[in-house]
Order: structure tokens, then C-alpha cells, then sequence
């Protein structure tokens, strides 16, 4: 994958650590087995492989497991962008559902469109990969607060 | 709770059999331990009881899974309106997250404002039981198509 | 119209006023010829009477203007449950169509589902009156900034 | 403006002249001033000029009138794919404002991200231009309904 546009610059250099060890403190992704795959500054990308136990009552990948990687690679993608300070909070979320998924791994790209000082919208892409090849599968656009000086940790 | 208004008509008399056996075969529902607590024509209550393993890096319900089980309410509310012979199929949605999730139990409350020949239109909004009480945690607005003449199995 | 639940309290006694004043200078508002109905802490009530200038290629109500009396009614709900010195400013929104716009008048009815310190989160139903009833035509979802100590007047 | 990715085949060889015809019939983009600057097979670009007629109570384009520009480019984007039969219906829209709406002109592009049998998904940015450049004012996701063998006229 290329490197989104536009190039953000990182508050924090230390950005890649923080989102990494944020995401592993996440059970929910760990229960699901989704990863963050790559991060820069403005943008995600998280992977889940393919399980039985994620799937619909068709067989598909569950509309709301398509959601929640959505929403992670939104939500650490403007993290990526906010001071060691904040945390990021996930105020909504918009998703359309292009095509069933099915695949043998599932890719959320995410990227920040607006970097602010309270509020972030970023976008969220979706793939299904296969043998077949490579399936645009949803379409998310969120909106995430920044919690300044809050420690993203729990209480 | 009160059975939601509008009272809808169902078109398949054995609508709550047909939306238990297909809320049954979710491999994700059960994953994460969800059940369908009630389903009325046009309405349904979806509840998870809290478990470590959903949540977030700061120790709330995840999310994305607040927005699995608003997802599940919102589509078998529609589906409880579909003759026998169609399926649903989660077209888009969109959520917002009121207050952080917490608590012993979550429940969403699913109930239908349109439900047309193609397209229907739902509503759920979920809540955070504990011993201070109910809390409501998100809102979510979601579009379904009917597949006509379209079992609701794997192919 | 019954006024909604939940009853808030207003931080600013002379809400209505305030409200009423912002809603006046709103050009746009005038130019489509939508007034403020009603008023009270939490909800809104803006009605458009129907005009032929304002309609789409089928004759129907265009989808954008139903999205401004309805952006309308969710962002001034909010603004009435907010202090004196403070102004709102819209976040983002989604709406569904539900029905053609077709009708002597259209009434749009916000209510805040929920008020805090920097977000708020309203909703707004939209109602085509005719002589043969009121029909639902679409649903809003949405979210508003509060701007702390900021006139909610050209800077 | 680049014509965006990904190149889409019209199904209508006539489809330039069949959405500028269609738009023309809007009475409310005429109302508003707005108009159809490019066309192509699944993209769009409405332009606005500014008015003050059009504006909120700071002075800045109202987000609503945003909404309606961006609600034309998506639907008009997905139109512009439909076979000479068909028509196009909006059923919902979500827009992130991302900055307050002030330019000597407003410019909505959209683009289709799917154009499906039934349902198409198209995306809009709205930027603002003025002497001191183009700044990103709103992105829109956007989904349509394509009515098969209905007239885009009045019934």
C-alpha cells in the first residue's frame, strides 16, 4: 500500500509506539484476532484473518466484526496524529457495506481527513482478500474527540 | 419494556421462530455472547452480558461492539417484518456512542421506522445495566434491503 | 405536539429568545422560507411551507432542503440546552429519506438525546402534512460542537 | 480536476445529456444558484457561487445548503451510471462538516463507489475557493436507489 495523502505531521515522534502498545491493551481485537498490520502518521492499516466463529448466518464476515475493524483503523489514525498526552475517543461512525465478505483475510485502511484540535474525521476502507484476488467490501467515515491531558489508560 | 409503536403487521405469521433460528446460526452472536433476549413484529432486544474479552484499551465495552449488537437489533427488527421467503441484508448504519460502556449487561433495543418493499429503516438504542441503573450508551440509525425470494442460509 | 421527554433543564434562562434571534439572522432559512415554530429546552419545532422553487426533477421537495430544516431543528434543539456565551456549531449529520416530499407544509421536530459538555447528539423527524394526513418522511441523526465562550455572531 | 478512479462504464451512452436535463429540472439548485459544471460516467462536480442569501447566522454558507450541493454531486454521480430507464432516489445521506463554509464559490465532487443492480454508494467533497486558495469544507457518503423502469419526470 502507498502512504496516504496528505502527509500529516506527527505531534508526537514517538507516535508508533504509543498507537501499537494502545491497540495490544485493546481485548475486543485480540478476541477477534485483528492486528495492526502498519501505522504512520494519519493513517492505519489492520488485518484480521478469516474465522468460522466471526461469520453471519450466511457464512459471511459479520457486518458488525467489518465495523470494528473500520472503527480501530479510524480511531488510531487520528491518535497517530494527537499528543502523547490525549486519548482518542470514538464520538460515531457512519458504515455502507459494499459486498459480502469473504475472503481469507480482511484489511481496514484508515485514514485522517481532518486533524483537529477537538474533533478528527477520518475514513476507513475495507478488503476482502482471496485467492480470487482483492474485494472493496465497506466504506466507513468517523468522527473521534480528542480527550486532552487523559491519560489512554484505564481510569 | 413497552412493545414499541408503530405496531406493524407481520407478513410471515411464524416470524419469531424464523428470526430465533437465524439470530442462532450468527457464529459472531455467539461468539461474543449475545442473545436475542425478545422479538416483537417491527422490534427486538438484543443483551450481552459484560466479559473482559470485549473490551477497549480502557477497560469499557469496545465500540465496535456496541455497534455489533445495535447492528443485530436494527436487522432482525426488519427481518421480523419480511415474508418467509426473503433475507436481509445490512445495506448501512450509522451510531453514535453517548457515554462509555459500562456495566453488567448490555442491551439493544431494536424497532423499525420504515419498512418498505426493498428498503427498510431501523433505529436501536443501547444501554449499560448496573447496579446504579441504565445508562444509554449509543443511538444507531440503520438501512436493510430485502433480498426477495432469497434464503436466509449459506449458498 | 407533545413536548419530548427527556425534560431538561436550561442553563440559560432566556433560551428562547436566544434561540429565536439566532434563527432569525439565518439567511438561508429565510431564503427557502422556513420559520421556528416552537421552542423549548431540549426540542424544536421548524416549518416549511411548500414552494415550487424548492423542489427536485420529480416535483417532490428536494432531499437537500428536507436535510436543512431537519439540520435546523437538531442544531437549535441543541443550542437551547447551552449557556448564553456559548454557540454551536454542526459536527456532522445523517439523514434517511423515508417517503417523497410531497405536502402543503413540512415540519421538522429536533430533540436532544443527549447534552454535554462539548458534544451534543439530537435527532429530528421530518413530517409532510397534507390535506389527506402527516406522513414520515425522513430521520436525522446528528452531532454538535458546543464553542465555549464564543458569540454565536459574525467574528 | 482529474476524472477519478475507478473508470466506470457508462450503460447509457447518452447519459451527459440525460443528467444535465435532469438537474436542469431541479428547481431548487436553480433556487440556490447552484449548477452542473462536469459530468462523467460515475463522477460529478456542482458548483456554487456564494450568496448571502444562502448563509447561517455567522455569515458562513449553511451547512444545509453544503448538504445539498453534495447530496446533487452523489446522486447525479450514481445517475450518470443508470441505464436511460432508470431513476435515481436518494436514501441516505451522512456529511462531516469539516470547516465553516466561506468562499467566493463552493465546489461538490462526486464520485461512485459502487453502482450495484439496485443500490449505489457515492462519496462528495465539498471544498471552498477564495483568493487565498481551496480549503476542504465537507465530505459526504452517500447511498441511492435505483428505481428500474421509472421516469425521472413528474408522475
Amino acid at each position: 500500500m502507498n502512504a496516504p495523502h496528505p502527509p500529516f505531521q506527527p505531534r508526537d515522534p514517538g507516535y508508533e509506539a504509543r498507537v501499537r502498545e494502545s491497540f495490544g491493551r485493546q481485548n475486543a481485537m485480540n478476541h477477534i484476532g485483528a492486528r495492526l498490520r502498519a501505522v504512520g502518521p494519519g493513517w492505519t492499516v489492520v488485518e484480521l484473518p478469516h474465522r468460522e466463529e466471526l461469520t453471519q448466518q450466511k457464512g459471511f464476515l459479520h457486518g458488525g466484526i467489518i465495523g470494528m475493524i473500520a472503527d480501530n483503523a479510524c480511531g488510531y489514525a487520528a491518535y497517530s496524529l494527537m499528543p502523547a498526552s490525549a486519548s482518542p475517543l470514538t464520538v460515531e461512525y457512519k458504515i455502507n457495506i459494499l459486498a459480502p465478505g469473504r475472503g481469507h483475510t480482511y484489511v481496514a485502511e484508515g485514514v485522517v481527513l481532518r486533524s483537529g484540535r477537538t474533533l478528527s474525521v477520518a475514513r476507513a476502507e475495507v478488503y476482502a482478500e482471496s485467492a480470487s484476488g482483492r474485494v472493496h467490501v465497506a466504506s466507513m467515515q468517523q468522527t473521534v474527540l480528542m480527550l486532552a491531558d487523559t491519560p489512554d489508560t484505564p481510569e
